[in-house]
């Protein structure tokens, strides 16, 4: 597994655009769309992670929408896995899994089809996002990984919110990397 | 530009799952996360779509939320260009244009950051989505591209519903391309 070296980070971290005070006061928040429209720090990125997990022979990889789907979709693609989505209610037409988790306020709800993993058994499966901020969206997806009969062999996002406790509670639970530190 | 054989059309037909009388009654859903999460057939159609595209010296590839990111970024990663989300309203955390398109009941909307191209002066913008119906979506996806600067070269999609009139309404606009007929 290789690393991402030290100016290629910097070139990485350079091209993610940081908005002041959105969606609320007191948020930075990561832009990554400026990063996803520089082709070359975009490749840099997929095939650090394509690297990455290059060798462990997963199945599927499951993105969580929308931005997951960005990641996932093409790590899907390069490491010949199979792509399954992961989805806010009412937006898969089949039987599906559901899994709620917390919000700041209230809690949201994500979905998996029940035959997502083509009962194949024990499938290795590897999840994507963009962004671990809290950890609560990955918790839930992994939950629905095991509903639906696979196992969940990591986490693998673009960039890591450390100053949030989601890594953490979400490296108890499966191996966790992320290419970036936000 | 290749052409998808008869057998490899049968091939992803046969794995996309038919779905009566939803998201309401009489209408005929083509779920194609049976296509996405079988990676033999998943690589066989964005490989054709890369194909397709491959000369054309494209800057920039669009995805529209949410099965259009999927295809939309991997056309990206492969066709040596950039991937521009064009999202749901609200989504975008810097400046956007908006353009409003009919749904059969109502209106719906869509936003592109204003900045989308990075400044290149008629950007070459392929237009991707899983599916096109009505055309709605595409063509207010096309504005967009438009009012951002970029020059849209062609719209692109996996599969096409011909008995509905967006393919024809579309086609006076831009290049369209779909891989399957449904």
């Amino acid at each position: 597994m290789k690393t991402l070296s030290e100016s290629n980070k910097n070139r990485l971290l350079n091209s993610i655009r940081n908005i002041p005070d959105y969606p609320k006061p007191g948020i930075l928040f990561k832009d990554i769309s400026t990063l996803l429209n520089d082709h070359t720090a975009f490749s840099l990125l997929i095939d650090h992670l394509c690297d990455y997990y290059q060798d462990q022979k997963i199945d599927f990889v499951a993105g969580i929408e929308s931005r997951g789907f960005i990641f996932g979709a093409i790590l899907a693609y390069k490491l010949n896995a199979g792509f399954v989505p992961i989805r806010k209610p009412g937006k898969l037409p089949s039987q599906t899994y559901q899994s709620e988790y917390a919000l700041e306020y209230g809690t949201d709800t994500l979905e998996i089809h029940q035959d997502a993993f083509r009962d194949i058994k024990s499938a290795k499966v590897l999840v994507t996002d963009d962004l671990i901020a809290t950890g609560g969206t990955a918790q839930a997806a992994l939950k629905l990984i095991e509903k639906a009969g696979g196992q969940c062999i990591g986490a693998c996002f673009a960039i890591a919110l450390h100053t949030l406790p989601g890594y953490q509670a979400l490296s108890k639970l499966t191996s966790v990397y992320s290419a970036l530190d936000g």
